[in-house]
């Protein structure tokens, strides 16, 4: 990262340490073959270096209960997914989706709805921000799918899948979109959804590649959606797919991304997540503190991710105090955020984020303190 | 690339030079963020960059006639047209593709039809293996859409649009998949169709990324079909899309890939197609030449393509030919390469394919024509 630049939108994109791209790069230059292409001397290398990435890479989130689905990114999974669902839905069926959902996990559900004459349901709020989970019991019969960022990328509200088990029960099939949780927080066994979407590039892995940690009871509900070579075992009448995840990973993966997500496993592990969250927590005090003696600033995050602190100007537009930053070395993120409906809810304005991560120091932080205090 | 390796699968993937390599790298160190995603100092470096490697891509291949839309990968590309495609298709429509195609550019189209319960329908052969022409002539009121590879993965037989559009007109939708063309032939004007899918990491560009060059008709024509931030102009009812090729962009693209990409035309500008072409011609001649002396081996690739080799062996299955290559350092590709209906017409048995690229040399092709002479 250039030094002189503060990077404060982690929940954008993260920058990827040395040993992740050391290790891409080492894939690139020795093997660079795709799995499942070949049985070669480099071919079987690559097969098991695929396997053995996805098996760290699941082992860091839960067990063996679950298998990774690897996609060329979260939006393609989730859109991937909502097609390989289409199956399950029937008119006048619901689609429950979060509060607060950015369009990647947005946008899919509603097309599915639209062409299946369903209907979107968005979880409904109190007038404190808070979902209204009674008004969801009174809907619940015809609730199929719940997906829900467990994190919400504008304002950090959480969500958490057991709350709304309480209410659906095991029946039907939740979708947890993990991107802005998966950097931050500890996978517990007894919070995970059916489908959990964890996202490489939030948590300092390369780019082009996303994984659903997914259950037999999903896995038992989705079809193929993306075809092509690789996850077909005999074309025919009917095609006879390949066994387990193998039949949604379509085309040639690049094994490298593996290994360098594996690798940006191992570095969040040496850091721990107490050490993350002791951070995070201290910084975004500091930054809340400052803020909130800003008579012109009203902040909307929630009190509940750390990660993400957002706020609104009352006289200067979001876009013009990310270019305050900006001019002060510091990149934070500003505008919708790919996430129109959920910042009409809790924002008169488009909203200025600061979000947090691995890499910020106190020196940093410092900064954009000063920036607050100044111009704000 | 690994030196005691003679690599001969350049028609699955191609290794990356140094240049391509170091400039994914220094992007990911020094900018790493998203393109369309803020205004910020390095957003901003992000957008330019974003675009400057798109221009450099489209005219290494063609001109603003066409623009060129990234996906990431070639299969992901095929699936998000045919399914952005699906509303033309009516029943009893015909979808018409190639003789010989692999599952990516087969799978998908089949999968519509069935949606559609329209007919896919595969170009009928001459019992020399060329196209029965005068049979499509037959069919022709039904036909909405034809995709085809230029050059087939197994055998490397060519197709040209320009023989297509003599039969079928202009009104219907030509989709080229120049995978295994990209990285061997110059693309010429008259030749193209409205869609020409090619492929980064086929010509020495990095993996998870590919793109549709696209004319002016063929975005008339194509909806979006994956959904998520960034392709998206105001969410509504109906939605607002973003204008030209970003609504079928969805997603945080890795600009790193699209520079990598970029440096890699440069690369091949620097050898020259007119140089490819030649190298190509006396290596695949070579091997040739080795192959034909033997009598148990039958070679099926067609004459066109000097890129593709490919063969059968009457007493040694293709993937223990594939070990005896690999035992002595050489790696080429074996089975039914992703492409079973392809061989199926044309082979009886698995083949054994030999792909040609920029990096082979005399004494790797040497090798490989000193084993087929002692073991094959």
């Amino acid at each position: 990262m250039n030094d002189r630049i503060a990077y404060f939108d982690y929940a954008a994109t993260t920058f990827m340490p040395e040993s992740v791209i050391d290790s891409i790069n080492q894939y690139h230059k020795d093997i660079n073959v795709a799995p499942n292409r070949g049985g070669s001397s480099i071919g079987i290398k690559a097969n098991k270096l695929f396997e053995d990435s996805r098996a760290y890479i699941r082992n860091f989130f839960t067990d063996s209960d679950f298998e990774l689905i690897f996609y060329p990114g979260a939006t393609y999974a989730i859109n991937a997914i909502a097609y390989g669902l289409e199956h399950m839905i029937e008119p006048m069926d619901i689609i429950l989706i979060g509060p607060y959902e950015h369009h990647s996990n947005y946008l899919p559900w509603r097309e599915l709805a639209s062409r299946k004459k369903a209907i979107l349901f968005e979880m409904p709020l109190l007038s404190n921000g808070d979902i209204d989970f009674e008004y969801l019991k009174e809907i619940k019969e015809r609730v199929k799918i719940i997906s829900y960022s467990s994190v919400a990328n504008t304002n950090g509200y959480t969500l958490s899948t057991v709350r709304l088990k309480e209410i659906f029960g095991d029946d039907i099939i939740y979708i947890s979109d993990d991107s802005q949780k998966c950097a931050h927080s500890r996978f517990r066994k007894n919070e995970m959804a059916d489908c959990n979407i964890v996202n490489s590039h939030k948590m300092y892995g390369p780019k082009s590649l996303a994984g659903a940690l997914v259950n037999k009871k999903f896995l038992n509900h989705l079809n193929p959606s993306i075809f092509g070579g690789g996850m077909v075992e005999r074309v025919g009448f009917p095609n006879v797919w390949k066994l387990g995840v193998q039949k949604y990973e379509p085309g040639s993966i690049d094994v490298a991304n593996c290994i360098g997500w594996k690798e940006a496993c191992k570095y969040m592990n040496e850091f721990g997540f107490d050490h993350i969250k002791f951070l995070e927590k201290r910084y975004s005090s500091e930054i809340l503190e400052e803020l909130r003696k800003k008579s012109k600033v009203t902040i909307v995050s929630a009190g509940e991710s750390t990660s993400i602190v957002s706020f609104w100007h009352k006289n200067i537009h979001a876009h013009d105090v990310e270019e305050i930053f900006s001019n002060n070395g510091i990149i934070v993120r500003a505008g919708h955020i790919c996430s129109q409906n959920s910042i009409a809810k809790f924002s008169m304005k488009p909203i200025v984020r600061i979000s947090l991560g691995i890499g910020i120091e106190g020196y940093d932080v410092e900064r954009i303190v000063n920036v607050i205090r100044g111009y704000l």
